[in-house]
């Protein structure tokens, strides 16, 4: 089973896995108001665009509770107290913002006081994680055909249960081949400099029960060679209108040398993933991240102070790498011009 | 100016920068026995194969200061003593047995008591230590041509003046680029799992006043692609009769990113790495290594307990990949089958 990284308890508060602390530890925290949510994202506590995104939209929920015997007005300017504070809580993050508009949106629709309000607000941060939830399963579903009976799967970055409100997306086919009992192996790239493949991959496929193995990023190489991959499962955070896609810095790398050793390489994300305004990879911008993430390790210097660091969140896969796009509405090729 | 990474002191210690204190503090210290220069190899104060045979070398010498008025027969019965002692600290470091044998040697060839003994000693760790700097400058000069104004030049690992006993080798023709005027750019790839890019490398081209800028190595890709790499120029740890080598894991996707991106792809190395035995690179043992360098960080877990980790030092280049061998004897191709 994979973990599960978010969910309500009895009261109407949000539970969730303090990823911070894996994976020295697996400490769950009951976060029990908007405040407690908005914190917890900003100090990723929750990370990955899709869970930040029902973790916002439940914080609503949790952090109106005491207003359910409030009029209307009283609760509807207390939620737009609360939408701003939590929206403030990652300033980048699409997924946080869109799903607090949607939760505003359907607050202001819906007729009645705070207890009409409240019971449809949770309703409705029901329905974002249940449609997360089914968006992952469903990338699974039209994954599984390509991870055969005893496949060696290499992968990149955290895009499993720890990222989404379910299965995930480029993981999401392997934990069902796995619950259909297929057997898969996965190579898992440590992916510096935050360390999310080790960290945050290994965890969830060791606590899943998958077989898998942690290797540097600069070992992937090596392994293709010796034809020890069969496939290379990779997540996107923005997908162009003619295929080219953005993701975790080290994907293009890996994209040129499946290509070289001949094998398939995988871009698996929901389709909302899918920026048809852009038209190439060329008109992505690219996150320049803080040097410290690659100078320092828990508090301790790895490189010398004031050493120039170049230190990209982000690299741009051409279409022309991708073997196929394995998404929510099936295994698809590009152009993605919004003519699907 | 290169670091001086090992040096006489006027008393005939060993005075060495302790690369355990790299990059946080340049601490150098004094060795005044041969007990302590073993102690400082062992604990990788000083590491780099050709360093660790000065060192060793050196040590002798330190180590039989005090038997400068001893008879012959005591004097050698004394460095017999100390011949395994040394030889000890690193099982498997090659240099390190080879300067010891020559300098045992020396000693056995060499008329007279302690005085005269050790004189020709302290002349012949010196010798080791000058041939070793001369090889430097030699595969610098040889791979200077290759390195242009303005050029943008891609490393990885450690092959510098911490590990020699002069200018590196493949850091050489960048040294010398630069002591020249040449306007040159290091990109340095951190080298994971132990960061001697990161640690080691940064930090003396910085100390000599080299531009660099330090990447992860899974950026390297999105740079080529980019086109800010110029030429791409690694070492060895052995290279077979047909040109086939081994080095840090990680070079052979940098080859392979290299080829595909139209690179120039170098390999530097002393011509005493070539090992003729070995026919091509599939006889080359590749050493595995600990998994607790890639799963833990000055002591701080970054991985979960009990994870299985893959961890070759090494990958194996095939000769095809590279665009020529920048070597002491020149700037070669394969094969090296001992005709040359």
């Amino acid at each position: 089973m994979s973990v599960q990284a978010i969910a309500w308890t009895p009261s109407g508060a949000v539970r969730i896995i303090d990823q911070r602390a894996l994976p020295d530890a697996e400490i769950e925290r009951e976060l029990e108001s908007a405040e407690a949510v908005a914190d917890a994202i900003r100090t990723l506590q929750v990370r990955g665009a899709p869970l930040i995104g029902i973790a916002a939209a439940m914080g609503l929920v949790t952090g109106t509770r005491d207003l359910r015997a409030a009029p209307r007005a009283a609760f509807l300017a207390f939620l737009d107290q609360l939408v701003p504070l939590l929206g403030a809580a990652r300033p980048t993050a699409v997924n946080l913002r869109w799903a607090l508009d949607r939760m505003r949106r359907v607050a202001a629709e819906t007729p009645g006081d705070g207890a009409a309000l409240w019971e449809r607000l949770k309703v409705e941060a029901t329905t974002i994680w249940e449609e997360d939830r089914a968006m992952c399963r469903r990338i699974g579903e039209h994954g599984l055909s390509l991870l055969a009976e005893g496949s060696n799967v290499l992968t990149h970055c955290n895009t499993g249960a720890l990222a989404t409100g379910g299965i995930g997306t480029a993981l999401a086919p392997i934990y069902l081949a796995h619950e259909q009992g297929r057997r898969i192996h996965v190579y898992v790239d440590e992916t510096r400099p935050l360390l999310q493949g080790s960290r945050l991959t290994a965890w969830e496929l060791m606590h899943a029960g998958i077989p898998c193995t942690l290797i540097t990023d600069g070992a992937a190489a090596s392994l293709m060679r010796q034809a020890k991959v069969d496939v290379v499962l990779v997540g996107a955070d923005r997908i162009c209108a003619n295929g080219d896609f953005a993701n975790k810095i080290g994907t293009y790398g890996l994209a040129v040398l499946a290509r070289h050793h001949g094998v398939p390489f995988y871009c698996a994300a929901p389709w909302s993933t899918v920026d048809a305004t852009l038209g190439d990879g060329d008109l992505i911008p690219i996150e320049q991240r803080a040097a410290d993430e690659v100078t320092t390790l828990a508090g301790r210097a790895t490189a010398p102070a004031g050493a120039d660091v170049l230190n990209p969140a982000f690299d741009v896969t051409p279409a022309r790498y991708v073997t196929a796009f394995v998404t929510d509405r099936g295994v698809v090729q590009p152009p993605f011009d919004g003519s699907q």
